[in-house]
């Protein structure tokens, strides 16, 4: 099988709904990605992943769906990338299981994740322990050049450019079967949780992505800031409501508001930090509404998820047998 | 799928051809179970593990398939037995993820050929370290109730049950997916190398099963013996070689091969060392004529012993692509 120049490959958490941080952070990137690389970027639904964690087999299904139908919603084209759970293509277990043979231990110790657990006292189960070994296989089956990360997950590629050289090395005296994979960093802002610091689903601070309407209000109306009085100048800098527009607004339009921010006043109204507020929320229910809608008929229409997922696995998994096949053969394994 | 009442399972190291140590341990056991329990006997041949240490293609092919030869020539009925490549059952591996899942890095710390390495200052592979795991899953994926073990392989199928049990408490709110494994500690002779140790691959101190002819007396020639003269009395019970005619020998023959030991002679003529070996080399070669001669008939047909492989490896597959289906279920997988 001939491989292309460029190959993307991103995973993405099946746990949970998605939530502003996700997109800004990942799901934009992976949509843009598509129109760099078309037909050359595979996106899996990490659900092999998320066992280490969920123990809730409807919520494993329902979580693998929401994250198929929150892409195809925001744009994923599925012409152009590939959308499949992990576990479709249980080739990377296998592949898993020779890259273990050729990795030591003392390699994975040294991950972050893992060091962590342990810096905190925690005995981490053998799945995370594996984990680096499971996504280096994730990524070297369908011979990925490129992997998109954010700074955490640099090590990731790292250990997954360590094994695919170790396996080579060990099973390929002549020409080298698995690709190496170069990490790209995303360039993505910064976003603020509720609390004001870093949204995530760890600190329970988060926008739901497709929330609208008087919940979406409530959450927005719960975001932290001071207590100046209305119509007294603010600081936008250091306004989460503010970080927040930005994602929103277009510069100039930024900026008019930095104004109203800095004199609390608007049209010589009062400015103050609800109505802020209440323009984040217009913006964001408008930002998301035909993505919304999108979702909306994807959830009556679950069918037309089913397809996607199964059509990508379908292409995936050939790319992954193809590989595995070789791995195999270099092995000595039938 | 129904599961029998009693399901057999054992895996057979793939490196290297047998020697008389293999025959006595575990052959002969492998082979008396098959009537015990026809039809219900799982054997595998476990070149997954082996890539642990097995890095050339070539040795790792011909190690299978001697394996296999030798299992048939000894007289293994694939009629009542099956007898199968671990890796043609690629569902072992992702069964293997599902349990590393639910299963503290502890439980593999505790190995004892784990922390054999560490202690011996050694930086184990992961695949070392992770070897319980895919046991386990080799065990349990056939539902497999009783398995033959030496002492040292004991904990194995604690783990297992361990494993089992954790995947059932985690995942099968209902009724256990995994059977519980029973070990079965098989009652095997002391087989002596050439060195006197116990005889082991690791010693460098073993008689190939198939060895006959002046190559076979050559080796035993070289069976450690003390400096007694010819024709001195000698001690039965601790010359290596009376103890390898042990094995092949009647109780009522054997005594009268001690009493010519102690006496140092023999019909009145002197007896010493050097006789007992020629009668121990006339034994071997006789006890596994037929053996040799089949295996030889093996070699000239390559393809009835990768029909046994092939066919055995359907029926494995089936038994285990069933489990994993229930166990996926059960965790929300596809």
């Amino acid at each position: 099988m001939n491989l292309p120049r460029t190959r993307v490959l991103s995973g993405i958490q099946s746990s949970g709904e998605k939530h502003l941080g996700n997109y800004f952070g990942a799901i934009q990137q992976h949509i843009e990605l598509q129109h760099e690389f078309p037909g050359e970027c595979f996106y899996f639904i990490a659900d092999f992943h998320a066992l280490t964690t969920v123990h809730d087999a409807a919520a494993m299904r329902e979580g693998v769906v929401e994250v198929a139908r929150s892409y195809l919603a925001l744009g994923l084209n599925p012409d152009k990338a590939l959308l499949f759970r992990q576990s479709d293509v249980p080739e990377v277990t296998e592949l898993a299981w020779l890259l273990a043979t050729v990795t030591g231990t003392g390699l994975l110790e040294r991950g972050h994740s893992f060091k962590e657990k342990v810096a905190q006292g925690l005995k981490p189960s053998v799945g995370l322990f594996l984990y680096p070994v499971l996504m280096a296989a994730d990524i070297l089956v369908y011979g990925s050049t490129t992997v998109p990360v954010g700074k955490d997950q640099i090590q990731h590629v790292e250990m997954a450019q360590d094994m695919a050289t170790h396996f080579n090395q060990t099973h390929c005296a002549g020409e080298p079967i698995l690709r190496r994979p170069e990490w790209r960093l995303s360039q993505t802002p910064y976003v603020a949780g509720l609390d004001g610091r870093k949204m995530s689903s760890s600190y329970g601070n988060t926008l739901p992505l497709f929330a609208s309407g008087k919940p979406l209000r409530k959450m927005i109306a719960a975001v932290a800031t001071d207590s100046t009085p209305l119509g007294q100048p603010l600081d936008p800098d250091k306004c989460t409501v503010f970080r927040l527009l930005s994602l929103f607004l277009q510069p100039d339009e930024l900026e008019r508001v930095g104004g109203w921010y800095r004199a609390g006043k608007r049209d010589g109204q009062p400015f103050g930090y609800g109505h802020a507020k209440q323009l984040l929320a217009e913006r964001y229910e408008a930002h998301f509404a035909a993505a919304r809608a999108r979702r909306e008929e994807l959830v009556a229409n679950p069918q037309q998820v089913e397809d996607v997922l199964t059509r990508s696995a379908a292409r995936a998994r050939a790319v992954a047998r193809d590989t595995l096949d070789r791995c195999r053969q270099a092995c000595g394994l039938r």
